[in-house]
């Protein structure tokens, strides 16, 4: 146990930089609690003359990432390339072959190969390590693998994506529109030029399918996620919610129900009693419920250099004290097929805001077509007066069925004086 | 590996009780996630025929727990005695001794005895697991030691009694007075016959020295921790700190400072707009705070069987998987000596009630004393006007020594115009 752990890290970017700088920076305390030194002996990165801000003399460079797996000099690979398919799979696909360890921040591999990929590595007796690919540096995957593991779990959720949560965040405090606020995000570096991953939901869908394999140690079912992102907030929702008692957040909610597991990404109105309604700007929030445990809470930060090479560098420690688990808490083998439950299915509160002519009789047909899909109505704002105009009206719902919910919706569309589609937003109960 | 696990658990009240449980309830899961099975085989407690409610049948039964340890047919044994001395500190004394890996959610005991402990468990080679001693089924002693283990930490804090959150949210909520709630609180089984151990703070000072221990690789002192309860925190000083913007909490403090290691446990002001500001209730939370990872909390039940019982079976799940970690992170031959900071030396801003005769020139007496002691006030709040009779003033300070503060204290509480001592309440900078 006293030989050095020695790491081959593939991807150099603002986390792989990172994680070497963590190496470096607190080698001597890395070295105790792992019980023994953790070196990087290789990298590999596409452009070798970039500054990075950090030292690479003596480390071996390879163009090819794949090579990585190769070298006899690297006893576990560090994957943070990114992206499900290329380079950062053959890599991993090429570690497990050659029976080493892989620590990876990547969740778009998992949430697509993660079953096959916990399956090759449980057959060649090496682990997969992922605490950095959800929640940064929030140990939520220790959490839910270790620490609960003798809990049946029910629900988990979270805020698992720190450029939504700032875009929403923002937009609430400011009364700013989500157009202008994601211009700004991008100018500021906190969103990218290309911003559909992170604001249309498919970042959290893959976080989220990670999280249920593990929480529910089922097979990972990417294709079984409902996704949809946050474009449609309007700063009027915004307002809405706050007069109602909620916050808007962008959620992955993974829960087990009569009809097999429900996954889901999409804003959620929370009440702001919550603790997760008070997860502000980038930082993210993962909620399990166990039925021993009860509801534990974990927050931080989501992204970023420094809180995701903390997970790296502590999955490394676990590879260098050979503490592993399974790749998703139980048995590859014993991973229970993915059993989605279908969205019409779900049931829930909503929040329908509708843009109507202010004239007589409106609000009458609007409930008459509740009515007539059996969709019950909690509460009713309308602010200010217009007559003949366009004016907002806001409804929320009790508990009722999706399938008949988008009924209701598709009859309240075709009224003649209901001027855009109606905009609903799920109310969760948290 | 694919042996099962025998356990021998010394304390069957609350916990010990819903350990056997969850044990029995999700044997399946927990072997897959143990890679065996897990099985009580010998208990101890005190009265053979109490009814707790699960089967015994088959169990062997200790009058003496230390015989726990003898038992050839337990591998492991679980502490759920409590107490810092007597049986519960002969049993994981023996247990060490024998080669056998503890688990304990005895708080007291490592407090007071953790460093040695340690050196015993490490120079027998077995581990001593403790999840459940601080924070209930919160993954806190994991995440410090494992999942943060690459940080260097600067502070370590939180709200460890559930009992006192209690009562301080119901003081709040209902706007009732400390004993009138504390009364109603042990009418209801939440606070003991003798509350002391929980009011005047020394179970969270159990557990700050043991967070402590764990979060800066130090000897555990439990001697070197400041110790105030919330006996004084009046319904009155509640109220002045929803006007402040703050919520009054007993945290369990640690902090690195100049002059050595701060370990405080004391009633605070925390701003409303931070994540512990809104634990109620018998929650717990624990934040870190780490140079790469940041800020991380974790909130959840802080008590209680079921909690208490998820971390008892999480540790049992790593020892049957011999994943270990020294006691306090680092080899117990590395910790550094506890180097307590003096209270004197402390920093930090304070909320100062006074009941003071309303006739003019008290204030000025009042800023006065403050003033020769150079303590620079913030703000000023009197609410409402009695003359010649008693009335409260408010003041809070800008950052300040705590060596200071009692002298300007000892002035401010000599004045004639002063009618009781001065209310202090430390406001943190969260």
């Amino acid at each position: 146990m006293s030989e050095t752990l020695r790491v081959g890290v593939a991807g150099i970017g603002t986390v792989g930089a990172g994680t070497l700088r963590l190496l470096e920076t607190h080698a001597d305390r890395i070295a105790e609690r792992a019980g023994r030194r953790i070196v990087v002996t290789a990298v590999s990165a596409r452009d070798r003359r970039r500054d990075r801000g950090i030292d690479l003399t003596g480390v071996r460079w390879y163009q090819d990432a794949a090579a990585l797996a190769a070298d006899p000099e690297v006893d576990v690979v560090v994957e943070l390339i990114g992206g499900s398919e290329g380079v950062a799979r053959a890599l991993v696909e090429a570690a497990i072959a050659a029976g080493k360890p892989v620590v990876t921040a990547n969740k778009a591999l998992l949430a697509i190969h993660g079953t096959q990929l916990a399956r090759a590595a449980e057959a060649a007796g090496v682990p997969i390590a992922f605490e950095a690919a959800v929640a940064g540096g929030i140990p939520v995957i220790k959490g839910l693998r270790e620490s609960l593991a003798g809990n049946a779990l029910s629900r988990v959720y979270g805020i698992l994506n720190g450029t939504c949560n700032y875009i929403l965040t923002t937009m609430r405090r400011e009364q700013r529109e989500f157009g202008e606020v994601l211009a700004e995000a991008q100018r500021l570096g906190y969103a990218e030029a290309d911003p559909s991953f992170d604001v249309d939901g498919i970042d959290t869908a893959h976080k989220l399918a990670v999280l249920t394999a593990t929480a529910f140690g089922t097979e990972v079912d990417f294709a079984g996620v409902h996704v949809e992102g946050i474009r449609h907030v309007s700063a009027l929702d915004i307002a809405y919610a706050d007069e109602l008692g909620f916050r808007i957040k962008l959620l992955g909610i993974a829960r087990r129900t009569d009809h097999g597991i429900e996954q889901r990404v999409h804003p959620c109105m929370v009440p702001v009693r919550t603790p997760i309604a008070h997860v502000e700007g980038v930082f993210n929030a993962v909620v399990a419920e166990g039925d021993f445990v009860g509801r534990v809470v974990m927050e931080g930060r989501g992204a970023g250099a420094g809180p995701t090479a903390s997970a790296v560098v502590a999955d490394l420690i676990d590879v260098a004290r050979n503490r592993s688990v399974p790749t998703f808490g139980r048995p590859a083998a014993l991973l229970a097929p993915a059993e989605p439950a279908p969205m019409e299915r779900h049931r829930g509160c909503y929040y329908i805001r509708l843009m109507v002519v202010d004239r007589p009789g409106v609000i009458a047909d609007v409930t008459a077509a509740l009515r007539d899909e059996e969709v019950s109505m909690e509460s009713m704002l309308q602010r200010g007066r217009a007559p003949g105009e366009a004016v907002a009206v806001v409804l929320t719902t009790h508990e009722t069925e999706e399938a008949r919910m988008r009924r209701a919706l598709a009859r309240v569309g075709a009224l003649g004086t209901v001027l855009e589609p109606p905009r609903t937003i799920r109310i969760e109960d948290l």
